[in-house]
């Protein structure tokens, strides 16, 4: 019997490694498997609820507790994937995806990640694949153009760009490379003593960068704003925290400010920032994750007036601008700073062009040593649909947004929280008018004084947070929300690849409907 | 004439517009494209010199300095890609690519990053996507069954894994949560004494994540490791270092071992290793990125013995497990230190689930708050080859490294340096066997003393240089080196998805026809 087990075995064995598992022609049939799949899954996804409605827990019911011993066929797996994967998807391409900001895909960015996955190359080096160094040294600068930065963030003007994954990396990057600077001037003794100063309104990735970058977790500061600066980052307010924290005998390092902040799209005013921030020494990292792709429309261009003055600033190109995640654009004016913070040059990756000191070596730029091919999403992105036509994009909408806007403004029963700056809208049913009780709108509060205020309050925020999740639950549309003095927001955000108009006056429909709905019950 | 201009301004609008970046049907026409460009691409892949021949800033001279103002259609950018794309490509998939360890794509990895891709979500918390962070939680924990890991890792025993990008996050983020947990204790007051340590074979990447968390460059400790132990770190050392730095009033953290160094794979012991860290209370980290691989076959199982004792592991399965780039597993003891260090809980990513403490939020295990669906890609791939066919394709990479290995022995000019553990080969030019002079094996010293020992070294290291850069000027194959205690070496791994006998056997036929090339020029 074990005689035959073993006949058996061996069978198995030859068999099986018979198929190649890059083999061409069985990656040519899977692939465009793959791609009708997928093509398919455009063409029908406003079939599926937008928030996956499954509940937690629901995958290990369908799937087998180890990895199966045998292989098995595509069709098998795909079956899989419309059975149990898919109902478990938050559908993120789906036109009526209005929650966070949005992440685009595109056909030029999917071809891209099918050529970069293809290639699978490893660009740590120059050496170890010289097109993926060349082509993201010259798109940085293409992209850079196109947003109109100083030539002193290009290449062509001694600074430069680097595609990474993230914003949390880029601002880590940056901070880190701040910190160090600072350390070779006021001594390692004074690590303790760093301090990052951000806005209430700043990403939680300045909060997690700093977590790991080993500041003093009391040294982060989270300037507080008001609505009356519609949440942007006073100047005053930063230099009174500067001044208070070298007082007590601190040392200020890093300041991120935003354009487009990711509950209202606020805007700091970049320029006055960063003449506070030069008074006391500061790097500033300016954040554009989402709002930076509008600024390639000079009418939104102003809204980075002042990055002449910030050391570094990063862009999420995977948010609004079709490349699909992961692709962080970060620009630096001194990239020797990042370099002194993250290069490490062991032996086995010494080779005859980096001795020769004409190439980047982009490892030295980023957190990790490996790095993907992204510079190819990028240049398919800006080729395939033209700078006219992605600032096209962009304006359709923006558009939509305020045809959104519209319908909100004509809506006694709602408001919006704050003027939109982008393609995001921040709305709310706005409790007094609509059960004549006390106000508290602009700031100011009502005819009833404090108490009622607060309980108003609280009211509107159950009833917003309920109409909100009874949105969602419908999964006919996706948005999210945000809490802004106290106020439960709810965000509505246009920008997927697919979305239309018809899906924004949609989108209005089962907002107005679930309100009439919510508002006739309470 | 401006009218004129704006006309035709708005006629471009419109036009360009009509096509969305998503439409299914043009998605469906590019993408199968795309498949049949790649699949023509491994059908051809040999034709290609393995390492690109380019010379730096060759592209600049082929693309415009900026952004195209109008779109191009996919055919014109397809023809650039293999005019000017290919060239400076150097094949990580090629056969004939020997060099560093592979990074390996198979079709099952490809299908997946399409998926991954075209659904685009970003799954940074259940609810984002639930199905992202409930099969990632499920294949962890089969790829940690397949490896045989004590089930403290798992999740079914309350440890867990994630998917991260590359080695060098899965270090930071532990360090960083290793780094809070000793600060907790010991006061930040003493964040400037903590210490790190590795083996002078121990990847960059700790060094990296060294400098990234704020660890004292001073406090990095790259302990010697010599021949006598094939390279391995010895627990005598470890201790003896560790002594030094409490004796130096430093605080110890962190210990980063070993299951296959990328120089010469060699095999830090964990067991012993486990014992000394434990006495003093340090995180012990092994990076396991390219042998762990091979480690689901219980014939390689054992270099993983004594792993029960650590507090993380991380494995690459990007590089020997088919998963395509980037896909690193870490699994940890005590998620919740990684979580302590890494969580932020911005207001607009709260949600019921998280509420209800039901489910895993992965932002709170990374670096990063957005991430790709990953997991998608190790469940196909592990379900597409099945737990016995992959460990079949480690086996037949190991045999062909084996025959490899037989040729370098069987030809008395070249010596194995290192002995072989899995499918890498570290062998070199041996001086004084082909040129009858003063010889260095094993440590000791030959006739002729220690003079012209050191001369030969350098002569032998000139040769193995040079005969290193013959190889690869030829295109036809690509390895890379290293340095071992002032010997410049070869190494030779094996590991491409398409790579067979008759690949390594002309390997060695290139390796022996240029050394007789460059022999009978000495």
């Amino acid at each position: 019997m074990n005689g035959l087990n073993f006949d058996h075995e061996l069978n198995h064995m030859t068999s099986s490694n018979n198929t190649n598992p890059l083999d061409p022609e069985e990656f040519r049939r899977q692939g465009h498997m793959i791609v009708d799949f997928l093509a398919d899954y455009y063409a029908d996804i406003e079939k599926y609820p937008v928030l996956s409605q499954v509940e937690p827990g629901y995958l290990q019911k369908h799937l087998p507790k180890s990895t199966p011993h045998d292989p098995e066929p595509i069709e098998t797996i795909l079956q899989d994937v419309k059975d149990h994967i898919i109902p478990g998807i938050t559908h993120w391409q789906s036109p009526n995806f209005f929650a966070y900001f949005q992440c685009t895909s595109s056909i030029a960015g999917f071809l891209c990640e099918m050529l970069c996955t293809g290639f699978n190359v490893v660009g740590f080096n120059w050496i170890a694949s010289p097109v993926a160094t060349e082509l993201e040294t010259i798109v940085m600068d293409w992209l850079g153009g196109m947003l109109n930065l100083p030539n002193s963030f290009l290449f062509s003007g001694n600074g430069g760009g680097v595609i990474q994954g993230t914003t949390c990396e880029a601002i880590l990057c940056t901070m880190v490379a701040a910190r160090d600077q600072m350390l070779r001037r006021v001594g390692r003794q004074n690590m303790e003593k760093l301090v990052v100063y951000g806005s209430d309104q700043t990403h939680s990735a300045l909060q997690k960068a700093a977590q790991i970058a080993g500041i003093n977790p009391k040294n982060f500061r989270a300037i507080k704003t008001t609505k009356s600066t519609s949440f942007a980052l006073s100047p005053d307010s930063l230099r009174s925290a500067i001044r208070a924290d070298m007082e007590a005998g601190l040392v200020p390092l890093y300041l991120c400010a935003n354009v487009g902040t990711t509950s209202t799209t606020a805007i700091d005013p970049l320029g006055s920032l960063c003449d506070v921030a030069k008074d006391y020494g500061l790097w500033v990292h300016v954040d554009v994750a989402y709002a930076g792709s509008a600024c390639i429309c000079f009418e939104f261009r102003h809204f980075m007036d002042g990055v002449e003055g910030v050391n570094s600033l990063s862009l999420n190109a995977h948010k609004w601008l079709f490349t699909s995640l992961d692709c962080c654009c970060l620009w630096v004016k001194d990239p020797s700073a990042l370099i002194k913070s993250l290069s490490t040059n062991p032996e086995f990756l010494r080779n005859k062009a980096f001795d020769s000191k004409q190439v980047v070596d982009y490892k030295d730029w980023q957190i990790t040593l490996s790095r993907r091919f992204r510079a190819l999403k990028l240049w398919f992105v800006l080729r395939s649909y033209g700078a006219a036509n992605l600032r096209n994009f962009m304006r359709s909408h923006v558009k939509m947004a305020k045809l959104f806007e519209g319908f909100v403004a004509m809506d006694k029963r709602f408001e919006i929280v704050v003027p939109r700056n982008f393609a995001m809208i921040c709305f709310r049913i706005n409790l007094p008018s609509t059960m004549g009780k006390g106000v508290y709108q602009n700031g100011k509060v009502g005819d009833n004084g404090p108490m009622l205020l607060k309980e108003n309050i609280t009211t509107a925020n159950e009833l917003n947070k309920k109409l909100l999740e009874s949105i969602n639950a419908s999964g006919r549309v996706y948005m999210t929300h945000t809490v802004l003095e106290d106020m439960y927001v709810i965000r509505f955000a246009v920008g997927a690849t697919l979305v239309e108009e018809r899906h924004v006056i949609m989108a209005w429909k089962v907002v107005q409907e679930h309100a009439t709905a919510i508002l006739s019950n309470n």
